[in-house]
């Protein structure tokens, strides 16, 4: 079961409540993210909602904000509703996903952790090894559910790091399948890309493609976690089909930067994809409706490319000329995609920072130990300009 | 996985799509319920929403209707978010339920299913064998996650009927047990009240005393699938706190008639519920946010009893009402709950009688082969005087 | 686990004890069997050994027996090792089995159990329903294996009956299918033959012939726990190939009538018994060597038939001249096997039926409680005459 | 499944049938050992049969000799029966492990693999996360049994060393426990010693000491796959009970170097070994009857300890001869057990050497690839003195 307390510890996040008036506020905890004051309630009511966030993947909708941007896509068209995850805007969702992917079909799953797990339980259906990345979500991060519940072993590569090589990956089959008496079947891997535990790191796309020739010469199945692939691709200039047709399937979060409450999308073939209502029925995934994690999602897809690459632009202006400033540091981030990580100097007062950014709409508590930031880049960065902010941060860091 | 062609041919519903304009119509599957018409689009736009529906064990909302209700909900009291099930609106619906069952801990999960298969493998944890009715969902329409996923053994007993008495089941317990050289180590009981698939019936309150006391005697647990258990109190008179202190574990939906996308409710002691978040994590059901189902049901709950006895007040009125009528018969129902059958005579046009009630904005598609009806009371009814609906009803059986 | 004491209870046999000089004795208990004196030590050390028994489906040999039988075999032609069950002896018995049963494969395995379970768990690779009679072993003496392990929902039919026909088998299998919303793949089908459980009771062979055409016709797999196999076709008259032919796979002991000390053989097409090896090592049932078993099993094999027909037309006549006594019947048994029951009249001393029957080296413990009698035929009858076997009858009747 | 081909090509010993003139010969394939020639048939009758071996734990026995072992077992003190794993010399034999392990029960079990298993899955019953040697047999030589059939994660430690330390294992526990957001239970423990994938390395006693402190300090259950534990034990000078009192569960091998032609034992407190008997059952491992196993691993038992310190001490004073001539040099084994690496001078020729010894009784088949030696010490090489040893290996080395 999840332990708060040692993860908040871990993650250097316990500081914030120190820095920032909480009291009042609703707070969020994202996936391995941190507590942070939306909108202000009680004696913290004077604050403004948040504009811009640099602590997320997306943007931050309180309630009310997404009930009104559901209401306002359900009055530029009628949403319509699914059935048990069938029909209406789910199914418009899943041709999207099909068509932005390439792959022959996409199905819509209520967490990426069953999108993750049952893809590379189906792929493995004649074999018990999957080499996984060792910093993995699927490894590290979702209760050790491919042992227990589908009876697999995983095999971590690359500890630490963001990728493999095609070349580890071959080296680790060779050792484990042929260094191991009893033949388990067939080898199965899985690759996260980008990656959350190395700061958004990604795998090049020449060394995915060569993990992919490798993966195809040896008929192993290759699953792609690509939670945060829009992300990825935004950086990387790669296009998600690109990426898509290297794997046999990919997920994509529809929560992390679509705004959806939740949900996932798997794609893959259509024989795999099609196994996938039984399995989501016996394991307790089927909800009645899910039109409004599809609609939410099927909105924010729409032109999410465009504007998430105006994102990126402005936010390296921005960094650019935050750079210039003496007392902040933001560091460059080969291979990398919208988490970056920078410094402060000494003199600086985090809890004056934060403060001070907030009251103009921004948030920005990615502040941890020894003066050292977190800063993530989504698209609420278009809200503000660039000059307000870097006021902002000036008045902040001053 | 679901098949949905054989599913609508047995329960007779497949004659259905040629007696109401469809075309146009969003439309809605319930398990195991029927496709239904609710607003109109196209060529049916001038049709009114539906107010009043006899197919459903509660309102059916349009997006746009669940929408604007949580709009409504949001505005009187701001909802606040969850995160990853826990916090917000979420625990303040858990608090409700244990305030209403009596148990010391409920917790909110993505689905009936889950909350089932949870509540029985957690019971079960040192033993195989798992007692139900033949009838009951959990035997039937869970698409064997018990024997699958969770490695049980289910004895189905009471076949084709609502339930089985504690004579029954102790003869056999002691068949199984007694019976089989090899024991396979703690007996569970798993009971649904009331039984969907017997028309809403319900085992007697008495013979629910004596089946629990039989198992607390045996050191057997207990679970109640009590998805529908609202409507069961409904009728019978005994609290909900009544039922569940006869049950270890009991199950409550969300989706039914408590307006909810989605979402399931389970209750039991403090150790037993401890263990689900990490079961919903390895199964795949931990989603993002969830305060949208939690903060429609808590919203419908408030006053429901009221409401649904209101309801069930006037169905029987009318009922009474109708059945003066030459051409229809609503049969009663001891021992039932919400759903009861009829029939219509020979002269009847049942898509007269259908089309005419949609006009009116009352939803009324429950024929069935042979002239047999089956009628869903919900708290619809509220919103339309009896003497208008006997009007409808009239005009349509004319 | 096992409940031995609950198990003689019922099983009547916790009469036994008073009936005979136990101390002393090696005793074997086999399932379901009984507890009987082997061989006569401390003060019983003057009985003489057991030549003939009736009290179970083969040959009961002392540990002595059966290393002197072992030696003997391996004196006649030196017995080859196995190396992990593969090789040797071993390979020999398997050879022997395909051309016994025309299957393409047969392997060793080390128990019934593992047979059972690995052929229904392979054959159901893709579904979770299973067929079975509610008599057979593997529904009611596998300790719920079929559903813990491999999580396998076993339907049982025929409640308390030898077996079901195929129109039931057929009407089961729609209400199964068709009844459920969900589907959940492919059907198998599991049959016992004969049925320990209905005293050797068999199928008729014109109805399996109708099961296993209506199987092959609607694509559902069939396995055949024949772990008595031998002894139906003995008094069937219908060849072991014969039975074999109309399965997929056929389970046979080699411990019940073969004299090995444990052991199974499974036989099957090439890919399905392909997947046995790595299932018997997974599950932990690859042992060193079992050439012991192999080559004792393969000894008894060579010329069992014949010597098992002399049996059965030996007993018929030894049970036709002791029904001419007044104080013993010994009933007819059509659609059976090799198991008997009987009566004997009230003033008949079991006791000292059982002791006079022992002095002359008969093993007769089937008394159950109200003078009823249990007989097993196997070939030790073949070691006393007819003559002198009445002759201690009627002693110990008179 | 087994890949017998790729392991003997790894193992380098396909080398050997050019070596030595097989055909007619018995073959035995030891796990992960090599296939010799037992006794002489055919063209090679005149061989002696086999008195010493270097190539295994144990006396290899051919089917003949198992027999007349057996036989001499018997004739001394009649074997008494076990039936189905319990009682007779089954039982005997268990009292015998809880007097030399100090445990309060032992359990007789088929194979290693499942006493390894099932131990591991009894103490982790709470937990999925399993710390074991990247070494051991449960890791790499069980078929990943323990994630498909039971799982569970096993977290590889020291890879390609022979053991971890307690530091090691606690940053272990500390980077998996806390380093992720999703607890899993308690964590478990598996060790082996000695372990044969590195040449019968053994963890010094005091390490293990501290590892057991530690497990304890933690509540940690602690498991020991002891299979060869007594060859450590002769070794290292540590009693058995002084190994066991560090576990909670320990499993020691029948067949390794007790003679039998399977089996193994498993020893724990009551409770974990009261459920043993059903997880045999339900994996299908309830074998009719072990006696023999049994009776032949009692038998060797009794007196093991001292002529395996014998065997120790002759065979010390024979590789010290050996290193005295300059052919052959045989490399001491600190922390090691009965297995023996060395090396031969380019011009020895290796076919000699071996049909030398072997003429004299002697297998010595331990060739591998550019003149490297394995050699075992087992109590067979107290059937020729050093002296003859000595002159066959000097004449084969010549």
């Amino acid at each position: 079961m999840r332990d708060r307390r040692s993860f908040i510890r871990k993650s250097g996040l316990a500081l914030l409540p120190g820095l920032l008036p909480m009291a009042g506020f609703t707070s969020i905890i994202r996936d391995p993210d941190i507590s942070v004051p939306l909108a202000g309630t009680g004696k913290n009511a004077d604050l403004p909602p948040v504009t811009v966030n640099f602590v997320s993947d997306g943007e931050i909708l309180s309630p009310s904000q997404q009930i009104a941007k559901l209401s306002e896509i359900d009055k530029k068209s009628a949403i319509s509703a699914d059935s048990y995850n069938e029909g209406g805007v789910v199914a418009a969702l899943e041709k999207e996903f099909e068509k932005i992917t390439g792959k022959p079909k996409a199905i819509y799953l209520p967490t990426g952790t069953m999108a993750n797990q049952l893809a590379i339980a189906a792929l493995s259906a004649n074999g018990s090894k999957i080499f996984v990345q060792e910093t993995s979500h699927v490894f590290r991060d979702e209760a050790d559910a491919a042992q227990t519940v589908h009876g697999k072993r995983l095999i971590p590569l690359a500890k630490g790091k963001t990728g493999f090589t095609a070349e580890e990956l071959a080296e680790a089959v060779e050792y484990y399948y042929n260094g191991e008496v009893f033949k388990t079947g067939d080898v199965t891997v899985s690759i996260e890309n980008p990656v959350r535990r190395t700061d958004g790191g990604q795998i090049p796309f020449e060394e995915l493609k060569k993990i992919s020739a490798y993966c195809r010469s040896k008929n192993i199945k290759l699953h792609l976690d690509g939670a945060r692939l829009f992300l990825a691709s935004g950086y990387s200039g790669v296009s998600i089909k690109e990426y898509a047709t290297l794997f046999d399937t990919v997920y994509i979060s529809l929560y992390k930067y679509f705004g959806a409450a939740g949900g996932a999308i798997l794609c893959g073939d259509n024989d795999l994809i099609a196994k996938m209502p039984h399995l989501v029925k016996v394991f307790g995934g089927t909800m009645y409706q899910s039109w409004p994690q599809a609609a939410m999602a099927l909105n924010t897809l729409n032109g999410f490319e465009a504007r998430f690459k105006a994102s990126i632009q402005k936010a390296d202006k921005l960094f650019t000329e935050l750079n210039k400033l003496p007392q902040i540091k933001i560091n460059p981030h080969p291979n990398g995609s919208n988490l970056f990580t920078g410094t402060v100097t000494e003199k600086v007062s985090t809890r004056k920072l934060s403060e001070t950014l907030r009251k103009y709409g921004v948030l920005f508590s990615g502040f941890m130990r020894e003066g050292k930031l977190r800063i993530a880049v989504n698209e609420s960065i278009l809200k503000i300009s660039n000059e307000d902010l870097l006021k902002a941060f000036a008045e902040g860091l001053s």
